[in-house]
């Protein structure tokens, strides 16, 4: 199932620039990091390249002061890799979602794109897209398996934590036998999921609980409660000194609530956009929602982004949407 | 591992009375109603003996109305049986914790116990007590695949409830890679872990969150946030519509706060006493604070309770003896 061209790139180039999407999550990183564990294994030169430093949350991972932002070492990196050099990106499947990445590996041949996104984009040279799989931590387990390769502890560590973070801690409808059977196998390894659970879930700000008690305060409930919204605004994340990556999560509160099927969490962003999550519970397919907007995702977990205009626009229109897809429209 | 006796007693026994302790969780109901599942398919006649009807909380396991509180049936069963009875007491290592059970138990010989809680007794005729298991769910597929028996898709959800309960989904330390292996092929039988986790964590009321609003605003930290309070009256019960028990878990936000070492969760109860959660991080003993004042617990999870006077003494006290606990005193 992992394309033949993606392993003989893996096995045959000796220069890798692998990148995630702009403000990743722990799937990305982890998924970026246990990577480039894997090549380097393989004796890999390798240059991880990220938009922006790693946010302070996740800073657990042990080589996450390694990624590097700066254009004139990946020019160098690039120099002495000559034509030798491939790029990989990873938990991307839209170009957009590279951010200013988009030039950097655009100049670079060929391109491999690993992800676990439904994407109806073509970009890149060879691609695997695996939207049946919890998260792209999962296929970079396949990847390393496929390449006859024993993941290292460390390079276990960041998958668990890829695939923890992706799932919910195994609560989603992504979880499959085989996401288990691969857990199972990285804490053979030596992860201890308790380390894992108290990086991703007891290391939060105080400002963190100061914005939730602000967000929690925003609910609304529509057609019998089964949509819920919250929101945050630029002004919460003031008041609170709370930054974008402190919110995450807070989506799983209105989720959580018994009869809720959709709900969605609208966040103004430093940038003047919304950026909005959707979750759904099965009843209605929120990539769909989700696309209407420009967006996209998953049948249970999507999302989108607005610009030039408020969150009761957005609100509302978001509304309408859920609304008659829920309905069947 | 599983002692011969036990494998013995399930294969060669053609009655059962199976057993677990008073206010049963997740794991006790859930490896009750699995190894009741599993006997069936042996063809075995099985009793499920609880003390109190199943809470509705736990009504989803589909055969939870089949448990027995009735004495009388229980009598009758054990005529039919006759000398070719069995009795299993499930998750249940100190013989006190099966309530009023204890006397129809002690009627039948021999007492199979399965157990993974650290116990200092020594009751029943065979005893399997695995305190590195992570739940007796866990230990329950372990006696199936022991029986060659290949778990029912009934059984396989049956066990993955006691799992996921046991370990806070895949959370706790407890969670081995067996653990994550056979919840891999209880998936591979069939059960959908986001239809599990949607029993167990997506039930909340709306009533729930803005009691969580109203308590996340209560924050209070001390001694550099390595002490952090929260509290809910009896108002912002009465005002959100919650009851004690959509209080519950509360306790782990504060807790999950990078660099708090205890919290504490003071809840104004309706007879006026104040009950008080304390959780620790491993820096102190929390079960020697909560003794002061007449409670008790483990080291990291202890609680107690105060008559007669309010909140802020109450937070006064504990401060106090929170602070001079971390001070090694």
């Amino acid at each position: 199932m992992i394309p033949e061209e993606i392993l003989q790139t893996f096995r045959e180039k000796t220069h890798f620039v692998v990148a995630t999407h702009m403000h990743p999550d722990g799937d990305a990183l982890g998924s970026l990091l246990g990577l480039i564990e894997i090549l380097k294994q393989m004796d890999k030169k390798v240059f991880g390249l990220v938009e922006e430093p790693v946010p302070d949350f996740y800073r657990f991972f042990p080589q996450s002061a390694q990624l590097n932002t700066s254009r004139a070492d990946l020019h160098d990196f690039l120099r002495a890799g000559g034509s030798d050099a491939a790029a990989v990106a990873l938990d991307c499947g839209e170009i957009e979602r590279l951010g200013s990445l988009q030039v950097a590996l655009a100049a670079i041949k060929p391109l491999v794109v690993i992800d676990h996104h439904q994407t109806h984009q073509n970009y890149g040279d060879y691609r695997w897209i695996e939207p049946a799989s919890s998260s792209t931590g999962e296929m970079i387990y396949e990847v390393c398996e496929a390449l006859g390769q024993t993941p290292t502890l460390r390079c276990a560590f960041d998958l668990y934590v890829a695939i923890v973070s992706d799932t919910g801690s195994f609560r989603y409808e992504c979880t499959g036998a085989r996401t288990l059977e691969i857990a199972a196998r990285l804490v053979g390894a030596g992860v201890n999921p308790q380390e894992v659970a108290s990086h991703l879930y007891d290391n939060y700000k105080v400002a963190r609980l100061k914005l939730m008690e602000m967000v929690l305060g925003t609910l609304r409930l529509h057609e019998e409660n089964s949509i819920a919204f919250i929101h945050v605004t630029r002004e919460m994340f003031a008041k609170s000194g709370a930054l974008a990556e402190d919110a995450e999560g807070f989506i799983d509160y209105p989720r959580a609530l018994a009869g809720v099927k959709v709900s969605a969490f609208l966040k103004e962003m430093p940038d003047d956009t919304i950026s909005v999550s959707l979750r759904a519970k099965g009843a209605c397919d929120v990539s769909e929602v989700a696309k209407r907007f420009g967006g996209g995702g998953h049948r249970n977990a999507a999302g989108c982004r607005f610009n030039g205009i408020g969150l009761e626009d957005v609100h509302n229109r978001l509304h309408r949407a859920i609304s008659s897809a829920l309905q069947g429209g």
